[in-house]
């Protein structure tokens, strides 16, 4: 591609191209670059940085998920495309499986991101023999596998669907979100919302994972401490803040 | 596709897989999906409806499209995949040419949107033999015809480039965006700043258009009490607004 070097948003003109590039391979839809446009709406109002918010939010999720019993993590097209990398890493530091999940389902495009996910270094990642269903969800996008998603008591999910965010905690499941939007169902609906750039966040929960993978008592004060409904609620209120301020600066 | 029909975003969803459709022809880049995405989140954040303060800027540039000697309609992926039809009916009833104008360009992909839009009932639409260039701007995204954008006075830019829209200010334009984000480069810049969905926005204006014709001293009136600085802090105050009320929803 011809992206002009003195166009000032050149960064983030690489990475859509890049998942545009993901799109021609059938690793990502369409539509998810339409829901990565989205994201990156969010990302921008809370001025493209991890929040204070967001930090405690990615403290409190990577606690759950070391307390955990059978941990799991999501991973559909867009998270693939945007860091396989660092979800295996996460699930590696908190002894999370990791499941294959996607809204847009054929068997191909699960073989293609499982092969992508294991390139990158992901072992034994579930997905591929769907034998359970999501409960209360119509269609494909309700398979599951009864070793991973089914049976999970806690559930990171990047960048989620609200309907299935919803069918995941109806189950009774934990479910820690990662989307930029603190407004959306997914994010009313989770235990955890994390509204940070999934890339961002992740790292950070790598971290945090391995300061607190020998400390039970302090996973234990982070959860104690923690108000998902006041942490969104000052994510929406940076939002407006940096919007005030970057309207004010002209 | 399979869209499930008890999708609570249904609508939206179809939206999506059309701008998807029309990727595979190549009248919509993957990375203008990406784009839509950032449109629709704030469009989502104004309550996805018409505000105040887009309506006034929607008066004063169907006033602004009168007054012009030579008003031109610019046409890019986005925006004839969105609605091609009231982009022509604006330029019958303002008298604008249209041209089309696009970042990623081939003449593969001019001939197609040009085709595309006289399939529609497009006439005389310009843009295929460039024989001009927007000053200050470099590589193919500079291209447009001596006849259309180039010597034009006021020139309405649906789903601008921040890059262009700057470099039509700076040679002198009467520059009218349609642009969701109302703290874009683009809205920053132009002259009047709309942030509105396009297809509702051309509504508008179509019906402007018929009222304001006939009536230059209306026309006048109405350039002379418009504020596009206090439009635009109109726009995102109204942002903050809807997320409060959102966030207060729950």
């Amino acid at each position: 591609m011809d992206i002009p070097k003195d166009h000032p948003r050149y960064d983030s003109l690489v990475t859509r191209e890049r998942l545009a590039e993901l799109v021609k391979k059938g690793l990502v839809t369409p539509t998810g670059l339409i829901s990565h446009g989205r994201g990156e709406a969010f990302d921008y109002l809370m001025g493209e940085r991890t929040t204070d918010s967001a930090l405690r939010a990615e403290r409190a999720a990577t606690a759950y998920l070391l307390e955990a019993k059978r941990p799991v993590i999501c991973v559909n097209g867009n998270a693939a495309a945007l860091d396989a990398e660092r979800l295996i890493s996460l699930a590696e530091a908190t002894g999370s499986k990791m499941e294959v999940n996607i809204f847009h389902r054929t068997e191909e495009r699960m073989a293609a991101l499982i092969d992508y996910m294991e390139e990158r270094g992901a072992k034994g990642i579930l997905g591929r023999n769907a034998d359970s269903r999501i409960l209360g969800l119509s269609s494909y996008r309700a398979l599951c596998t009864g070793e991973g998603i089914y049976s999970s008591d806690v559930i990171l999910v990047p960048i989620e669907d609200g309907d299935r965010a919803e069918a995941l905690v109806r189950m009774g499941k934990t479910v820690l979100a990662i989307d930029l939007n603190p407004l959306s169902r997914t994010s009313r609906t989770a235990t955890v919302s994390i509204a940070d750039e999934m890339s961002r966040a992740l790292a950070n929960m790598i971290t945090f994972a391995n300061e607190l993978k020998n400390s039970a008592a302090e996973r234990k004060n982070i959860l104690k401490g923690f108000s998902n409904a006041d942490n969104r609620k000052a994510a929406v209120g940076l939002i407006c803040d940096h919007l005030r301020a970057a309207e004010g600066g002209r």
